[in-house]
């Protein structure tokens, strides 16, 4: 952890080790997934079978067989807490609540009576989602990618998830059920990206496909880019707090410690105008490092890319922030409402001092898939609008057109268009 | 040209060639593109300075003297005849007026009383738009840029243009100004775009990149794609005309004729129920082809990429169009709106038998940078979502978050995150 002033001549410098933590893609890895895409658009189901069972060390006849079956989903609810499904349930239900918020509507303007303008919001028809296997494998994970879908009007929701030596989550599973997913295959790295983009005879073609994964995945989803929609480029998650001396040193640990444990690529920055305060969280963390059981991972994270920062000012803290745009912000600060207006560029925002980012990640409403690395500059959250697709609606009666047409045609012939032209001047008066 | 009927055995077949007509980068132009990008990363002003000079044969002396000055804009407005300058105007408002609609607020919910959740909107803070130089150089390309990106708020949009051999279009210039551009740079090619994407002395780092160019600049906007953001991935143009046998075969010739003329790898199709209209219209593109000053391109791209398709029925047809989700699709039918909720994929649609195409293009208002190639399916039209990014807003009072924390630390634990869970269960009561 480093314990910086940013008002230091060489912060910037010190800092910079932090800021460049994304992993990148190798030439070799794209080189792999370039071959496997290759594969599976020449070969289909034949290549996606071979490479998921020597993967995911899986013993499958055909791809058919990989998809899940009612009565295995059946079996993970028997197998379950009833007040675990009842958390996952309230879940789906506050994300769907907070999605519906996003919904937009086809509009069509009628201010001139001779032209006709709008915008038609449709849905995506087919999606793939993609949920990480193994350890990664979150339910909270489906239902924020299943649930915007769903609520934008997708009908057609396809979930992939690779299932390393036959072990599937069951929560997993329960989320997927809750948040309305149409189909599951055990299926997953650059062949399930490639699936699904180009499409199979058992795996259909998606128009977009969402959800995080490895660098193969991450990879995967880059190369197919254009053939397919995708949501993000996520990279390792990061969190970045600002405090101006108030609330509770104990509080604001836990929160950088929830981050830390992600994995070791994680970040937790602290920014308080209060050293004292900074000091004291620096040494609460130390304390409830000890006790976590993900104290390996969360210590290097901590190590390596933890820092608390000494800014001289609110405003300083939050021109820093502006600069990093962290993907999640907590305003712990007595009035955070205040300072909202000045925050230009962050993925998600936690409020005062009872909004740990935790919150958020599970049940608040909001998506929890955000962007992360600074391309909150450019990115916004997974949202319904991942989720449709607009067309532009014109409607020019003959009035119209030839209340315009003069004008047109005179754009056309400065752009040395002279058939654009002429679609028009063929149809005036 | 085809004149196919799609109740045949072999439609889609004999479809395929029209279909698979998109340029892919191979690997040699990818290779080129991340040299430059390399290049510019580690050398800056020297590397854009240098490619600029030996590609653009210029003669420049330095970065900071290829930005185009006042006096320039000044001089391509004195030369400019008043009309021109009108119908830009014009098309200026109107762009505004149609993308001031879509313009989407910061919300907060406040249904629930102890927890409030919303959803920033903040502009991006510095964009580029990228123009192609010599003769495919449009100042509607400009309009159709910069103006959404002006109407977000964007408060510092840059644009860069190669100007080969020194020559720029003054009319573009003049685009530029009227549309709030704040700078303009006199390079291009993939120099250009990594330039703006990880900023040099003299040009400064934007967030995101939009606009057309060549397949080096389509290219570079891929691989520097989660450095910032781009829009989308656009490839040669295309029109679908849905026929009902009502309108003009001269005028749906015209239509398909303004898009053959825009470059050989054109696509225009016309669809209709009724044979005989189809024949007429081949009739007619025969007749007006020979007139055009584009005549050669237009018969190209007519000859290899056009089509006239008898289908059985209007829904067969609307059908077809939803599969090949084009970027221009043209309802010259007598009840457009009938049908419009029917179509599901498509750029932007033209409605009825008085709306051609080119008045989409310029100044109806409706942005013309469209998805092609297929991608309507889930790409959406430039717009003003492209130049603004959300934030999510969560706030939990202490009873809030007593009311649902142990919920939130339910499914921390059943994803195995203890850390997640405690920074919640520390606060509760």
């Amino acid at each position: 952890m480093k314990f910086l002033d940013i008002r230091d001549a060489d912060f910037d410098q010190q800092f910079a080790a932090i800021l460049g933590r994304g992993e990148e893609a190798g030439r070799e890895v794209e080189q792999v997934v370039l071959e496997i895409i290759a594969a599976v658009r020449k070969q289909g189901d034949a290549a996606v079978l071979e490479y998921t069972n020597r993967f995911d060390r899986m013993d499958a006849a055909s791809v058919t067989s990989l998809q899940v079956t009612d009565e295995e989903i059946d079996y993970a609810f028997a197998r379950a807490k009833d007040e675990e499904i009842a958390a996952l349930k309230l879940a789906v239900e506050r994300v769907a609540r907070f999605h519906e918020k996003q919904k937009q509507e086809t509009w069509l303007s009628t201010e001139e009576t001779d032209i006709m303008l709008g915008q038609m919001v449709t849905p995506l028809q087919r999606v793939g989602i993609y949920v990480p296997g193994g350890k990664a494998s979150y339910p909270s994970s489906v239902i924020m990618n299943a649930v915007p879908a769903k609520v934008a009007g997708v009908p057609e929701v396809i979930m992939v998830a690779p299932t390393p030596g036959g072990e599937i989550n069951h929560h997993v599973l329960i989320a997927a059920r809750l948040s309305g997913v149409d189909r599951i295959f055990r299926i997953g790295g650059a062949q399930a990206v490639a699936a699904l983009a180009y499409g199979t005879d058992a795996i259909p073609r998606v128009d977009k496909v969402t959800g995080p994964g490895n660098i193969y995945v991450a990879t995967a989803k880059k190369l197919v880019f254009g053939q397919v929609g995708i949501d993000m480029i996520a990279g390792p998650s990061e969190i970045l707090v600002i405090n101006d001396g108030s609330g509770t040193p104990a509080h604001i640990a836990a929160d950088l410690l929830s981050q830390a444990e992600h994995d070791e690529l994680a970040s937790s920055i602290l920014i308080t105008t209060d050293r004292g305060f900074g000091e004291q969280v620096a040494g609460e963390v130390e304390k409830q490092l000890k006790k976590l059981s993900r104290r390996e991972i969360a210590r290097e994270s901590w190590e390596t890319y933890g820092a608390v920062i000494v800014a001289g000012s609110l405003d300083e803290a939050i021109a820093f922030s502006n600069r990093i745009a962290p993907e999640h912000l907590e305003l712990a600060v007595g009035d955070p409402f205040a300072i909202l207006p000045k925050i230009r560029n962050a993925g998600a925002i936690f409020m005062g001092h009872f909004t740990p980012e935790a919150a958020g990640d599970y049940l608040a409403g909001p998506n929890h898939t955000l962007p992360t690395g600074g391309t909150a500059r450019f990115f916004s959250p997974l949202s319904v609008d991942d989720f449709i697709k607009k067309s532009s609606i014109v409607y020019f009666s003959e009035t119209g057109l030839n209340r315009l047409g003069r004008d047109i045609v005179r754009i056309a012939e400065l752009e040395g268009l002279e058939a654009h032209g002429k679609s028009v001047s063929i149809r005036l008066k």
